[in-house]
């Protein structure tokens, strides 16, 4: 099973090793990152890279796609590089993924049309001009397309996609092998459990990124 | 604030890419991947490399100190340079940090006698012999050592950290920008959850891995 992680400058990092530190666990996965030149690829802050080991050319045919996000994101929007290899390697796939605004990247490419689909919290009104249902649900099946909500979701994706792909039991051996037990020290990781204050002052900064 | 999170062959990505993504985002911080070679470092899969940008010599009295585990980690208990840098690093450093199997190379350095500590469940035994007393919690906090368990616990351990550098809010600011709401679709993370055969099918392989 091929699982391709697609990155791209400015990509934040948790939204492609959590989606890989689960799905590479699956039997006889092979997981690659691809990018549109091999090498290192930096992240949002700049203090990390990861390498992609292959084109975008060299994989045409993944099993699974996954998309991750980040304020990269917004340049990839007019990237028809990215894109129409989007729309190749859907065409192949099982699985069509991303997680946080990865999820517009496959509205921009057409992907999402008539479907349910999550994003970052702060970017689920930017799928509806491309005919996709924001939901404000943590990871979203509809058909083959498997989103996941901001940056940590990617985690919850892997696992539900894992007991799609091989059952519930290999599903639970991989959130104990990874021992993905939570207990966050606070209660703020939505905007419904966040307080107020918090909130509006993510949503006053994401203005600058998000237009 | 200086953080310096250390790669070596065949670490687990999300023990480092856990703290990493929470802890970037503390006031002023500069997050820099060390390892005794600057260059791609490759995971334990061999199918994801990060970078290194500095070396273990260049970077020797970092604010904040984060060890990565996995099933490189135990060639890594023999290697003096990579000890002795822990040694200069933690003489220096304000939290001395480490998820998963990171924590036997803290306690290898000589670094938790007398200690509560954690690490990967399937490791906590291997804590004692260097005089360390393992605990089964998921965030261990005993003076300025904070050692997490297995895996996908450093991010609760990188909150853990920012509420104590930069206050409540600054923690849960970082929680709800990254959507840490975790929802995972199976009751498995710990070994007092997951069903029994799943607890012994993984305690079995780990034979071979760690010892």
């Amino acid at each position: 099973m091929q699982i391709a992680i697609v990155l791209y400058d400015r990509f934040t990092a948790l939204d492609a090793v959590g989606p890989y530190e689960t799905l590479c666990r699956l039997p006889d996965a092979e997981t690659l990152f691809v990018a549109e030149r091999t090498g290192p690829v930096r992240t949002d802050t700049g203090s990390l890279a990861l390498t992609a080991d292959r084109t975008l050319d060299e994989v045409t045919a993944p099993d699974v796609v996954v998309v991750p996000g980040g304020p990269g994101q917004s340049p990839q929007m007019e990237n028809t590089a990215l894109l129409d290899w989007l729309r190749t390697a859907d065409a192949a796939s099982t699985w069509t993924t991303s997680v946080c605004t990865g999820s517009l990247l496959l509205a921009a490419a057409g992907l999402l049309k008539g479907r349910r689909a999550t994003s970052h919290w702060l970017a689920l009104d930017h799928l509806r001009p491309f005919g996709a249902e924001p939901t404000g649900e943590r990871v979203v099946t509809d058909g083959k397309y498997v989103t996941a909500a901001g940056v940590s979701a990617g985690i919850d994706m892997g696992l539900t996609l894992i007991g799609r792909i091989a059952g519930d039991d290999h599903a639970r051996m991989v959130q104990l092998a990874t021992e993905y037990d939570p207990q966050p020290p606070y209660e703020a990781g939505s905007p419904l459990k966040a307080p107020e204050h918090i909130v509006a002052g993510l949503r006053a900064r994401s203005r600058f990124i998000l237009t």
